[in-house]
């Protein structure tokens, strides 16, 4: 085993190919289409930098369907997240579980690609902070995996649920919170 | 398969067993010990209604241990926890669960365990209420349990990170936020 | 919940999309050629009579990849299972979980499929018989489904390979062992 | 990370404490009784040179009871098995798992146990053969850990089915079949 990739960090989008097709999606919606810029961005710099990059995305009870399907789905302008959909709509080098429930880690081979990977470090974006996110991060502390969240690079129904999110995981999964432009995926990828 | 058992309900104590036994423990211990008599209060209401009790405890690390044993450890005069574990010391008719990390489903028989009890709904007491409780109801709401969790039967570091973790679980887990006292056994076992 | 739904039953396709692209593959890809018209007849009834299909198919290493991608590789005439996949390519009512591993619980959705669909009995077809068919069985027995294995629906290296795992099977893991066009689907549907 | 201790094997004791207690058990326990006193010199060669030694031991539905309890009622002189029990009762040294079906990974916290212990290589030994020990190194192969299964550790029903299901845990799951004396304990810890 290459001990050196031991140390690999990856960036985990959750949820971010989204419709966000319930009532009082809005704020939601709009929130997460301010956070995905900034997504986009790290996600860029990851790939530049050749660290994996892992879609972990709800299926929505779509049990039949590929990613790509969901994909096209999500990004029709009738939902409320096209936008974010389109913006974020994932590359041919991407890896990617589809999820059937809130934790990116369950049902899913997730962990086994992970541990591929040989990553230890989960950089966690998407939607929302405080369920699917959350919920991540839960499962990944429980792991073993260092956890960081950039706080502009996720969102859900409030600011103020978005910031207890982010204070929770902070002290209950030990994660790292910074500005998505201040993850320094050189010092990671150590 | 008896279909009046499918409609279930357990209770289940969340590291009631604790040696509390970190630096700073002495709020958590304190509120826990306020909370120890609601548990207690809940958990004889429960055995006389013949509803099973499962303690799902943290092996804190001893994994050549019997919970009986760290039950003696937890017990013991020294811990700042002693008090609440000897309180809550679990009887011969409560079933147990040895849990490795936060939550009560991982690593563990617990979900076989409820599956066999044909249990559905889940009464979540214990310590913390920001950590395990929490991570345990949000595996719990993940696999499609009913989750409450008594607003008095739990603690944590300070009654703030209480009180925002019972919201989380009401918003994110679908969780009933009640009184211990409240709880209605009779009406939940229909 | 639909009580008739609870006896329901799946037909499980296990690697039956496979290039059998290893050496020494020939026997393998040659028996399992003539398992799969039958394995086709029985997913036709199982279409007809309204019984879910699920195909639990390794994704080769292909992380990256979507199910229709793997079904395209693998029906690629320069692969020895190029005949096979192209016969039974799934269809777009059928289920799909892409598994990592030997066994179609590992790392998969599959049992929360299994749960949604309310199904109790499993139908195992498909490739090989000694290696993912076993291993399938061997999971699906201990989380409490009764399976079916029709012996001219399955294959692997050796014909006796072949006969020891069904033996294996119907001893270890209480599994019914019938020709496909035995297997009573709207028996098994009660 | 201790990179020499990533090398570490584990001894692993698969239902040796056994009551035997059904109809027909007759051979069983007399060939496991046969195959106790090699257990028992590999357990003790595991002791003398510092390697973990883990029962991953059936609850036979014994949900409320500890593993002492369960040793205790097995080595009861009324059960077939109670000699095997007897002699290979656990030390306070070893480590344990209660599993509540045939594979000592599922629904117990075994992986996580082998991986705080950093195994990478599992001697499986115990009863039966073709029953918990297969569905073990099924698992433990699955999870990508190296297996090797003294074949004079182990019993089953019948002579035939031990030999077939060593040969199919050979072909399938990559094991190592030898004589329990001529596993090499200092060459696996490397």
């Amino acid at each position: 085993m290459n001990e050196r990739r031991k140390c690999a960090v990856a960036l985990l989008l959750i949820d971010v190919v989204n419709g966000f097709d319930f009532e009082g999606s809005e704020r939601l919606a709009s929130d997460a289409m301010a956070a995905a810029p900034n997504i986009l961005a790290l996600r860029e710099r990851a790939h530049a930098a050749g660290i994996p990059v892992t879609y972990a995305n709800d299926n929505f009870g779509r049990w039949r369907s590929a990613f790509r399907a969901i994909v096209a789905a999500c990004s029709d302008p009738s939902q409320p997240g096209s936008k974010v959909s389109q913006l974020l709509t994932p590359s041919e080098r991407d890896y990617f579980v589809l999820k059937p429930r809130h934790s990116g880690f369950y049902g899913t081979a997730l962990e086994l690609l992970l541990e591929q990977l040989a990553v230890e470090k989960l950089i966690l974006v998407g939607f929302a902070t405080n369920i699917c996110v959350l919920f991540t991060a839960s499962d990944a502390h429980m792991r073993g995996y260092e956890v960081i969240v950039p706080s502009d690079c996720t969102a859900s129904n409030t600011p103020e649920l978005t910031q207890q999110a982010l204070d929770h995981m902070r002290v209950v999964s030990s994660a790292r919170v910074v500005a998505g432009a201040a993850v320094d995926l050189a010092q990671l990828s150590r």
